[in-house]
């Protein structure tokens, strides 16, 4: 069952936003020699009924076949490819502080396809050093830099007040999507896919959690 | 409308992740100087719709007067207080390199109300350091510190292959939460709160749409 090339766009983001937890599990399931599973054992191990795990894989055509399971690599394959994993992305970081420098090894460890090319920043202490042989370029040369090179994701992680400024001096005909760590909303060209990542909001709910906790445990 | 202490566990968990999103943007309308809102406004603002936003604040006890529209500041404080932003947390981080430590920076520059005791790592060459006077304990620290001191939010940042003997190690008694940035569900106690920040979800979702436009620019 070859889905290559095959736009899936009629999938709700809901479903989409489930499939890296799927092929997560599947990859673990993999490197621990696992090559088949029931959509009951993969609801166990994942934490999402089997009959949602049944609706969520049917999206994509029957991975599943009754009686047998899901053939783990298949399924993996398949998700990968979904998935867009299949391709590479070329990546440069915005702010290349404790943030960009995580960031940078995290999409490296990955080793699925994200290609770093650059990082950016305004500090003099860090241009001219490299991780991994990638280069920490002065954030003046950003404008320069997307004039000459196709870039598949821009990652914003720079202080809230100057992120805005930063897609400004992109040149956004060659950038096409935003990962945003920093804790404002872009305004942004209607064509450049914008992706947030708010840590308050997920501190924010921690607390919300924590105080709740509290009120019932004293009420 | 005072809300102390009052409990909103029969709220939605939707609803209650809209809320730092509010509280952000009503931040921001403060440190300009807005005093006064109406749902229709916040909605132009926010991106929600105006009928969402009078649900969601509903939710919490009527804050809007018709004809007159919201408080700003009675609005901000009253999110402030649901959201628990009020009280003041201990955070302990485990795993201190560039990702600990961009959250160590990220929960102090927030100032409210989240305060930092320790990083826990195992790297000799950082353990000793200080970030704001906060030292980098040596993780073998970690169970002991853990008995001694109360802690609301340990922050797991290590590798994925360490994060579930880093929960083994704590002394979970005296620990309320996990805020889990390691790539990986961990196993915890069943009254222990866990707040996942799982960055390759987000980073899939961008190589997902990156390569549905990709598909859909090529049909």
């Amino acid at each position: 069952m070859k889905v290559n090339n095959k736009s899936f766009s009629n999938i709700s983001m809901a479903v989409i936003r489930r499939l890296p937890k799927y092929h997560r599990y599947l990859k673990d399931l993999l490197d621990k020699e696992v090559y088949r599973i029931s959509s009951k054992e993969l609801s166990k191990l994942i934490g999402f009924t089997a009959s949602q795990i049944r609706q969520d894989l049917n999206c994509f055509g029957g991975f599943g076949q009754q009686g047998y399971g899901y053939n783990v690599e298949e399924l993996y394959n398949e998700i990968s490819r979904i998935l867009g994993l299949d391709k590479t992305y070329k990546i440069i970081i915005i702010g290349a502080g404790n943030l960009g420098q995580a960031i940078a090894n995290y999409t490296s460890f990955d080793k699925s396809g994200f290609e770093l090319l650059a990082l950016f920043d305004v500090n003099p202490k860090v241009i001219g050093m490299k991780i991994r042989d990638i280069p920490f370029r002065d954030a003046d040369e950003l404008e320069q830099f997307t004039l000459e090179n196709k870039v598949d994701i821009a990652v914003i992680s720079t202080p809230k007040e100057i992120a805005q400024s930063v897609v400004e001096r992109l040149n956004t005909e060659n950038v096409k999507a935003i990962w945003n760590f920093a804790p404002t909303d872009l305004k942004v060209p209607e064509d450049l896919i914008v992706e947030n990542v708010h840590l308050s909001e997920s501190l924010y709910t921690l607390s919300y959690l924590l105080n709740e906790r509290e009120i019932k445990n004293n009420s």
